[in-house]
């Protein structure tokens, strides 16, 4: 008999660790994605900031499976899935049959309806988003040094982050940082400390999933740095000169997105309805209802969780939701029954700059330097690949010490939007 | 009196020499380059080739002169020169007054009128260019792994360098050791090592700028690595499928261009006319016939040497001429005279692989583990900042003790032209 086939889509946290639960099954592993690399989001705003290079915190994926003898890694993009065939189509046509089908395609920014924003505004989900961020940040200092225009050269010093969750407020943090210290005597003309940075947050508090507490805490470290906190109105309008906010018109040319998500259209490809950010419903066994060999796992499912809140997106959540799907698989193959999937909470981290972080382990709450040493520990202990965590306790050690990021490449073209 | 202004053009190794030379001058400098990074180009075949990353052999130049009181960087592109009214005019409409110019705006690949060809045969002169070279030859991998039909195959793992310069013959040592080393239990279908790596060159030797017996030296070690060495031909066509050389069509679907360059259109900008490479012919003091103002260095100026030959286009000649023009420049302000350049040749280095080197040094000679040692202690010697100097040797270390290469990231598109 030939043994059962697994098509794994998206080698994210969850999708990664699902293909690697699957280690030691009598299985056939298929992971497939549109990179290359496995990428360690969580730290991707230090690539945006100028502090990491993208290979310190992205890992090929066959090099993370060249000895799983049992897994295959392709590299190509889902554009159908045939649930009655059970086949994967991709875009250069090949067609993959499988026995059991996990869906772990993650979720990108969005715009909520305004999806002309998204050239003045880039969101900060792939490497390529990261470096053309850290393009325009960096320009935006060079041209003002350039600038002859006091107004315009306040709107190229002024830098608009739209959202407060983790991203936004870790982003608002690291621009501060390379405004104030990293770029403190590289120019001639102006004074990047003078530099801008807004942080407008719809709804009442930053960090809406931490404590109140914490996210006050938040708001005034960030404060302290010189960031300028917006909450309580959400932008109405973003141009490539500027963001408008309940009335008040921003002059600005670098705006960040991070006020949102939405699922990738894994929803479309299953023949389903989304739910309104488009993650697929699954039941308690992370599987379609009806459809027990697709499972959905990490930001492109709605699970439930606790209070009639879902699982949250987060890294953690989705590294869970793989093990489980395959250790299900495995069950089931083997015919025995699978319980439901439990997902446990081990808290929710942020940092506010180089010093400081904010975490809630339920009953541990921190904030201050004691945090960010333990924000610090926990992510260059997630990080996969020895090479990479020495790499970024490096370039963390000498960012530390000399208060320069080194990764101030300005790459790609010249010119802003 | 004002003190008087040397514009700079380019911070190359000549350009930011001379800025660094001018440090205690009584002179305003003001540097422009197109980039925000001065580039280590002696080891972008090493970003290229999936060993370092960008950020390792670049670094900002206002963090090299930041505490420079008397030097500002300009980040911009120089489109004319005014001999007569003394000023340089920029991309952004802005004008430079100078009292003295200091073009070094080095060279760029030429394709001696075939530029058809540059897209199908990528050239290695910025960053830019490394990542792409470094994606088309991460891509090649991954679609001979999905490819079915056998010689789509065959011309996806055939990868043609045409060139048999340092570069080349540095490019060439690197696929093959990628091939056979770093990917070897990657993939599923395809075996990475039965990649045909083929260096070109026109001429009768590799290294033509190296003795007789280094370039036999190198030929046999690069063939003992697999790689096919064809001499005494040039390509005579450059598709998308492959390069037609003697007669002989060869199927590849990567081809890198290492044949030759020519100089920066500096030429064009002064009024002038470039030599067949387009290079500025300058007197024995660096500046041009009847304009004692105007300093030309490194790759864009033709500068004679001995035996009727001009100064090499490598790194240590340009610096020499940069420190020369700042001396030079100083002498004139203060009304003393000013003795010829006189270059001082060091010697030549080249690495073929990650054990191996040639070296001549006049007397000295030396091949193998030894001068791969030498070379490796001089560039890192020579690598700007000490951040630099530490990621580059710990990158080093770990793909010379796992095989691997850390930063096999494909960014940007991932379909091949």
């Amino acid at each position: 008999m030939e043994r059962p086939r697994v098509v794994i889509l998206g080698a994210g946290f969850g999708g990664l660790m699902a293909a690697k639960s699957l280690s030691r099954a009598n299985v056939r592993v298929t992971l497939i994605d549109r990179q290359n690399y496995h990428l360690f989001q969580p730290l991707l705003y230090q690539v945006a900031t100028a502090t990491l290079s993208p290979a310190d915190i992205a890992v090929p994926i066959r090099s993370i499976l060249r000895d799983q003898a049992n897994a295959d890694v392709i590299l190509g993009s889902v554009v159908a899935v045939d649930r009655i065939g059970r086949t994967v189509t991709l875009d250069d046509g090949r067609s993959l049959p499988y026995d059991y089908l996990i869906v772990a395609t993650g979720a990108r920014h969005a715009y909520f309806g305004h999806d002309d924003w998204e050239p003045v505004a880039p969101g900060l989900k792939k490497i390529d988003d990261a470096t053309e961020i850290r393009r325009r940040i960096l320009l935006a200092f060079e041209k003002a040094e350039a600038a002859t225009d006091e107004n315009e050269r306040k709107a190229l010093l002024t830098f608009v982050i739209i959202g407060g969750g983790p991203t936004g407020v870790e982003m608002a943090g690291a621009i501060s940082e390379l405004a104030n210290k990293a770029l403190m005597r590289d120019f001639r003309r102006i004074d990047p400390a003078s530099a801008r940075v807004i942080l407008i947050e719809a709804g009442p508090r930053l960090l809406p999933a931490f404590p109140e507490q914490l996210s006050a805490t938040t708001k005034s470290s960030l404060e302290k740095m010189g960031v300028e906190v917006r909450l309580g109105a959400a932008a109405t309008r973003c141009t490539r000169d500027g963001v408008e906010r309940g009335g008040e018109w921003i002059a600005a040319r670098t705006i960040v997105w991070a006020a949102g998500v939405e699922a990738s259209p894994a929803a479309k490809w299953l023949g389903l309805e989304g739910d309104r950010a488009g993650r697929v419903a699954v039941g308690p066994d992370l599987t379609l209802a009806g459809d027990p060999r697709v499972f959905v796992i990490g930001d492109t499912a709605a699970v439930a969780w606790r209070d009639g809140k879902l699982v949250p997106g987060i890294a953690p959540a989705a590294k869970q939701m793989g093990i489980y799907a395959a250790r299900a698989i495995e069950a089931t193959i083997a015919g025995k029954s699978v319980k439901p999937f439990r997902y446990s909470h081990q808290g929710n981290l942020a940092t506010i700059g180089r010093r400081s972080a904010v975490i809630d382990f339920g009953r541990i709450r921190m904030t201050g330097p004691i945090a960010w040493l333990v924000w610090g520990a926990a992510h260059i202990f997630f990080l996969i690949g020895f090479r990479n965590r020495i790499m970024v306790m490096l370039h963390w050690m000498w960012a530390y010490v000399t208060f320069r990021q080194g990764v101030r490449l300005i790459t790609g073209s010249t010119s802003l939007p």
